[in-house]
């Protein structure tokens, strides 16, 4: 039989997608594809021939199917959160958009193996709450929670506040099921906490922003829930300090840390001018604060309370922390928060900002302060240091703004150079560029400077192997 | 230039190996070579033309690179402990074993980071010895720990008594340093808790039994060091039982479960039998047991002996737990951990048996228990139970011994129909059939026929691109 030419088997494989997820599973009108199109943060614009939305796996397996047969690039979806452009199809795209939103049911609960099946649609607020409903905690926590979805946070591995204690979103799944770029499924959902038999795939599709197969639902692991919860707005002398901090916090609470996030007082002024409603905790300024919260899930008072006014009284004696308050009621803790919460807000109301989420060892983190911001200090002289993050990961958000009423445009031009000036202090300092958003389409040409030659060529000799005609993902990541 | 005869080329190459690694770094004396040739349960034998071990990453990687030119197999060997014959040549190999024993230095510590610096051939025992050495802990803890090698660990993803609050091996591993088959060195000794740059290469190097590249270093997880243990060995009416009094203990613990090991009562009698000094820790008999061990690293006294002996009488007024005895002494805590650290070598002692390490969600271990002994006595109705395990975790030690007193080739000659009838269980469970000991060459068939054909197929696709000449560890898993 002769080969029929590509646009007609394209038609065909177009056909073959429509056919299998119905009427109500695509579109191609511009203005309902519209968002798909681009990345919230209006960073990157792509187009597509079409948005597909399958309902069940073997939708999404017969949609990819078709795709492969014709070579059609998938760019796969989920709530369009990210801070990368990972799920924005490319601007001379001829595919589709696959959007996992409908795919949005939790398959199973059990609380007696601390396991929750769901859908690469769930999003993530539903699933935390779907946890607490029956005793448990799903401890994945960020800002975009009310709109991301857990496809999403396992393909880019998510991060957030809880990572110290539970680990980033690799961590939190047991098994997933996955459509490969050829359209088999691979049922990986298992529940079970030991399996050795074999690679453990599920680990190369995590993180690997779809450029691998489409998953398209996971067990995740759960926690008892959380009962009390300690918080605390610390003074730290220097960052040096913070770190000793963290240290005699993880042994004095029996690695009851659940946060510690260090910010600025750079971060909370930007915050005080911006944001209604804040205000500064402590009477004095200080140059950092770390936000400390120790959890406990025991069901009974455990004495934690106490331990941690004996810790930060401790601390306060070592010259650890220089001034403190502990939160006196949820509301307390609200506003206690909001310092940390309201940062990148705060940050984009002031003006423009180059952000950086890095990560070195957190025996790291002061030389690498400084360091970084030296050598931004010499191409930026003006700009201004706006750093906050989780500490205790090693991540900060090192983000530089512009200086206080100088030129945005100006500032912005320096991107390449404050870039390399931050980056390249992380690569000093065995750091990571991308340490929670992932490449995506942002970072690729950082990803190539920075990571090893060795290690770019396994990740492209594993592309070729799992997607051979590159269908996957197309410009995100490699 | 003429491609050198065959014969001539492995010449060569193995004199390339020699010069690597000097004369300290080889041999190929039988009398030197037999312990390596051969696991330690004596199931497998093979052969090799020289027994190598290097001395440095280097030397590794020069070593790879000469068998690679020549098409050389490689078996990498750590220290030799493993369970499944993973490390023992094949019988009709004309390769080399590569012995990673002198590549044991620790090449870094940051307590700061939580994190050590250690190469494959690092006992496991001396890792945990430095961790403590600066008020650390590495939590990996298994019975061969004072021979096993972290590298073996990590290439079988070594399980033991601490997952269920720690983790496996992988979990342990931060970063790795990997010689990969054809000889480059792939450099990922990361010490960052985040690093969202790319595919996690590190994962799949755990767990693939050398198959893929030799794990030569690794930046290995710390945790605060434990303070207080607190042990009781607790008699439950049924396995059921035994799982409410997990999920119990976890939520009122705040989670500080370390261990909870389910041992039957076959286990103890044979235990009580055949192993001198041990003794019954309660006056009547049960038919389960738990050892149920919390542990807190609070350095100052956080009143968990306290809340342990509420959760045990909560737990007895709920008819979970029937007796109970706490460990009153480090002396008391050894005698309880005896029963179940010695159930292998009194199942040894009491004749033959046929062993299963599987695993399944905790929440099916009750009906999987029932339902393999029922099958199992279907094909050998006097064969007895000896099972005990990591239930926390859904992992069980399923062994079934000889009929007392009855013919030990005849039960054995069963082992096929045993098999068979404990793993399609486990299958029918949505179990594994390796929970912690790995494939090796002992349950290479088994894999093929409890794995999905697409996972399988993927598994392949990965060894053909990373190693197209299939010359690392070859008939090991695959």
């Amino acid at each position: 039989m002769a080969e029929l030419p590509r646009t007609m088997q394209v038609e065909a494989a177009l056909e073959r997608v429509r056919a299998a997820v119905g009427p109500q599973g695509w579109t191609s009108d511009p203005h309902d594809m519209q968002p798909s199109l681009e990345d919230w943060r209006g960073q990157f614009q792509g187009r597509a021939r079409m948005l597909v939305r399958p309902a069940e796996t073997r939708e999404v397996a017969e949609v990819v199917a078709a795709c492969a047969a014709a070579g059609i690039p998938i760019t796969p979806q989920g709530g369009n959160t990210g801070m990368c452009g990972g799920a924005t199809p490319p601007r001379d795209s001829d595919g589709i958009v696959l959007s996992l939103a409908r795919m949005n049911r939790i398959r199973a609960i059990d609380a007696t193996n601390f396991t929750m099946t769901v859908e690469a649609g769930c999003v993530l607020q539903r699933i935390q709450e779907a946890a607490l409903e029956v005793d448990r905690y799903f401890p994945l926590s960020l800002s975009a929670q009310g709109s991301c979805m857990i496809g999403g946070n396992l393909s880019t591995n998510a991060g957030g506040t809880g990572v110290l204690r539970y680990g980033n979103a690799r961590e939190l799944a047991l098994g997933l099921e996955v459509v490969l770029p050829d359209g088999r499924t691979l049922d990986g959902l298992t529940a079970l906490r030991k399996d050795n038999t074999g690679y453990d795939l599920k680990h190369l599709f995590v993180g690997a922003e779809g450029t691998l197969g489409i998953i398209t639902a996971a067990v995740l692991k759960l926690f008892p829930r959380p009962r009390a919860i300690h918080t605390a707005w610390c003074a730290v002398p220097d960052v040096a300090s913070a770190l000793d901090l963290l240290a005699r916090a993880r042994a004095e609470s029996g690695d009851a840390v659940e946060t510690f996030e260090l910010v600025s007082r750079a971060v909370v002024d930007l915050v005080l001018t911006h944001i209604p409603g804040t205000a500064d905790p402590l009477e004095k300024r200080y140059a950092h604060y770390v936000l400390l919260e120790l959890v406990s899930s025991a069901s009974a008072d455990d004495g934690l309370g106490q331990r941690f006014q004996q810790l930060l009284e401790e601390a306060f004696a070592a010259g650890l922390v220089i001034d403190a308050v502990v939160a006196q009621s949820d509301r307390h803790r609200g506003a206690i928060w909001a310092l940390r919460e309201n940062a990148s807000e705060a940050e984009k109301l002031e003006g423009a900002s180059i952000k950086h989420d890095v990560s070195v060892p957190v025996s790291a983190i002061p030389s690498f302060w400084d360091a970084a911001w030296q050598a931004v200090r010499s191409v930026a002289p003006d700009a201004r240091l706006a750093a906050f993050g989780h500490a205790g990961d090693g991540n900060l958000h090192y983000n530089v703004i512009q200086p206080a009423g100088g030129d945005r445009a100006a500032f912005l031009a320096q991107r390449e150079a404050i870039n390399r000036a931050v980056h390249d202090a992380v690569h000093r300092h065995d750091g990571s560029i991308s340490a929670e958003h992932g490449i995506g389409r942002l970072k690729r040409d950082e990803l190539r400077r920075y990571k090893s030659p060795v290690a770019m060529d396994v990740m492209h000799t594993l592309k070729a192997a799992l997607d051979p005609d590159g269908i996957m993902n197309r410009g995100a990541l490699l």
